[in-house]
Parts: C-alpha cells; structure tokens; sequence
C-alpha cells in the first residue's frame, strides 16, 4: 500500500492532538476519498492502528502516515464477519495497550453504523473517545447520483431508514403505514436484499406503485449505477439488473430532479459526453 | 483575512480541475473547520470567487487562494438577506463572465439548503455545476453535542425537517401525525421560532410530552450549548435560556446516551474536566 508522509493539514484550523490510548471514532464518507473530512484526514495522520470497515476505499487508508498498523472488520467475499463484540474488544485492546485507534467506518459513525454501540462500549471500558462525523451515503451517495433528497416544491421532511435490523431481518419495529405517509422522500440504506417486502409495506401504508424510485449502487465512486424504477417494479428490478450491495434506495418525487441534475456526467472527463450534454440543454430550452 | 497559498491536497486523490465557466456548489459543514470535505478544500483552492452563506466559518474562508473574491450572500444584523433569485442570478452572472464560482453554503447543499433549486437555476442557464456534498448538521452537529442520530435500541428510522417553510412559516405540507408517528427520532433544522407549535403538533399526533428533546446552538463550535429538556417544555426552554439560531432540536431516545457519550468535554484541554469525567464512570462502573 501507498502510505504518504507529506501530507499537511490548511493552517489555522484546529487539529486535536491524537493521544495515547484514545479511540477515535470516524466516518470516512460514502466512498470517493475527496468527501473524507479534514478531522479524519488528520486522525488517519496521527494514529498507530487504524480498524476499518468494508467501505473505507484503499485511497483513503493509503493516507496514513507510514507505519501505521491497518486492521480489517468488516465483511470480505463469503466469510462472516467479525463479531461486534469482538470489533469492540478490539478496540478496547489496543487503547488500553496505548495505541491510538482510529476506527473508520463508511459514511458517518452514527447514521445506522453502530457507531453508538462501539462508543457505549468504550465509555464502559473507561476509554476516552471523539467523534468525527462524516458525510452520510444517504444524502452524499445520492447527491453523486444528481438527487437532492431535500427540494422545497417537494419535500419539508426525509426519512432514513436501515433496510434490515442487526439480524438481517426486515426492520421490526418501523411502522411502515406510518413511515408511508409521514415523508414524502424515503431514503434507505441497506434495502436491496429485503426490497420487495420493504416496497409492499410502503405501498399498502398508501405509497403510490407508480412513485418514482431510485437504487444507486458504489455511491459516488467510479463504479457508480443508478437505476430508476417505480415503487411497484422496484424488486423486480433489483433482480432485472442483477444490482449488488452496497446500494441505496430512495423513493419519492425527488428522484425526477435527476433527469436535470446528473451533474456527474457533465465532470466526467469526456468532451463528447459534455457537449452532448449542452446540446441537450439548448433542445429542451430552445 | 489571511488568505494562505501553501495548501497541498494529499497525493493519489483524484482532484477535478474547476473548469472556468463553472459552478461547484459544495457543503461547508455544520460550523467546525475541521469538518470540512477536501473536495471543498480543493475548491477553495483553485475558485476565483466564493459565494458563502451566513454559517460558513471564516477560518474556512481563510482557505481560499489569495486574490480570490469573496461575497457574502446571507442574512446579516437585522439586514434582509438577498433574494434567492438574485443570489442564482449572482451565480450565474459570475459563471458567464467565465469565472470559477463556489457556492458555499453551511451544512449540506441538499439538505433543506436551496442547493437543489440553485442547481436548477444553473441547468436552465446552460451552466455546466458539480456538486460537492457536506457533513450536515442534523447528523455532525448532533454528534458534536453526544447524540448519535440512530441506535439499534432506538431507532431503524430517522426523521430530518426544517422548522419553517420559503416564507418563514411553519411547514404547511407536513403530516405531522404521521411524522409523529413515523420515526422514533426526530431532528429539526431552524425549528426554534415555530418550537411550541411544532411541539404541539407532535403530541397532538401521539408522542409523549415527557419525551426527551436537546437544542443545540452553535453546534460544533466552540460556543456550541446543549440544553436538554422535554417535548412538551421545549418552547419554554428556548426563552428562559434565550436560545437563538442557529439550532437544532432533536426529539427521542437518542437524547439518553448524551449522559454516556457526551465526548465533547472530554476532548477539552482542561485536564481537571477529563478527570472529573473519569472519575464519574469510576463511580458509574464501581
């Protein structure tokens, strides 16, 4: 692995001195290394461990400092994952050791990333921590994807939700009838393998079949795909496109935005697509 | 403003060119600097003009290139704040002439920010605009205070609403039984004016007047305050504290693990703090 040691943080801002037998808790965003927040930039240049999961791109881990153990936690291939006890004795371990331990999760440590979970753990153990948020796939993933999961001709409330409970299951305690009509925009991580189950809920609590549907896989990285459907069609579609975690779902009107907001087509780096694009533009408004 | 040159991005990432003629339209973060994305960095880097919002922190503005121009396009003192009309027609003016354009706003563009309809403005101009998403203060600012936005539990749903709507009202098109019902947490952005009424509403629909609530003002930064209370003292609160904007109100079980997971004070540089804390979990565990 590429580890760099000439990396500097912009001056005059303040970065917190990383001390022995801290865990730092950090969200290293959804994907594309250039949303990996300052904070995070500067624990992955102080730590002496860091315990990552399965969505913290290599790019990213290539900005420790040199010599810096890097530990895995997450799901690889067809193995099972550790443990969350185990992650969080782990962790507990090497603080206690007196490392500092950096633990880098995907997205951002509190939005369903059990980051809580890992810091009460901590708090037990009697081991001091920080925080460092970062950008959520949810609204991140879907930004990369040329959807706003807030617009005000649409929408004045979004709800998040996990697609699956800490068993695998359909969330149990969502009322979805609830969750049907409170917001008109439903964002969803982790909804493609219980999908259709997820979709009859939503539209027997009153969701149109017809609503506008999108399922975006490798949020905001070179891989990205996004695949519009409707509420109704959207299992099915899943199946259609053989589309693979990670993904993310979200239903409601926001998702038409996308048709003048996919920005990431105008910054790739083909002249061609962009002037197509343009042209595109001058039709519609000519 | 001191304006610094000698900002290196870390090497290996894949740092767009800000083409002339272009808008990027990128996130802040909730307040700290540190917060910041390094998209936005690299933005801040290579813009000819910023235009920034009233939440924006001026050490991050301190990371411009020197030479840049930068204009303020929030509310300021009792001044009205410009209109989003002229802010979009700013942006596009200043795209036109051919100059580098960030939109910087607090937060996250597409969370209750404009930034979608802002994009729009630019797509129907012809003006070519990437998006750089930001860690938003519903989920960082509520970190930063000790509130994880879910916990398994709490929650498998999140709520996120604005407090008032385009024209400074409480939102209109909220089902606000639903929402009630919808999701065990619930954070509000801009929600102190219109607390009571909001509060009443969401007892109306079902929840507790008992149920735990924290405002945090300032979140993230060093004058951040978090006040806890209950959903249906919670307008109370905010005038025998003299609460003021910016805040967020969150609503739910989450608000408990503040008394665990209250970091913040941790991290303080006063010694004496982190061992009163200490010493509390001594208590707690002994």
């Amino acid at each position: 692995m590429d580890r760099s040691s000439d990396i500097t943080l912009p001056p005059g801002g303040d970065w917190p001195e990383f001390q022995s037998g801290w865990v730092w808790l950090a969200g290293a965003g959804p994907g594309d290394p250039g949303l990996l927040t300052l904070h995070a930039l500067s624990a992955l240049q102080q730590a002496d461990v860091i315990v990552y999961d399965a969505l913290v791109d290599s790019r990213i881990l290539g900005w420790a400092r040199p010599g810096t153990l890097i530990e895995f936690a997450g799901k690889r291939g067809g193995k099972p994952s550790p443990k969350q006890r185990d992650i969080t004795l782990r962790l507990i371990a090497l603080a206690q050791a007196g490392k500092r331990v950096l633990r880098l999760k995907g997205g951002d440590p509190f939005v369903f990333g059990r980051g809580g979970e890992e810091a009460l753990a901590l708090v037990d153990a009697g081991i001091p921590f920080r925080i460092i948020p970062g950008v959520t796939a949810g609204v991140g993933g879907l930004a990369y994807a040329g959807i706003p999961v807030t617009h005000r001709d649409v929408n004045q409330s979004v709800t998040f939700l996990t697609g699956h409970d800490q068993n695998g299951l359909t969330p149990s305690k969502v009322d979805w009838a609830a969750i049907a009509r409170g917001s008109p925009v439903i964002v969803m991580y982790m909804a493609v393998k219980h999908l259709g189950q997820i979709a009859d809920s939503l539209i027997a609590g009153g969701r149109d079949s017809h609503e506008p549907v999108a399922i975006v896989t490798d949020a905001t990285l070179p891989t990205q795909r996004v695949v519009e459907t409707t509420l109704g069609d959207a299992a099915d579609t899943v199946v259609r496109e053989s589309l693979q975690p990670p993904a993310l779902v979200v239903v409601g009107g926001v998702v038409g935005l996308r048709s003048s907001l996919n920005w990431i087509d105008g910054t790739a780096a083909d002249p061609v697509a962009l002037a197509a694009r343009l042209d595109r533009r001058d039709q519609l408004s000519g």
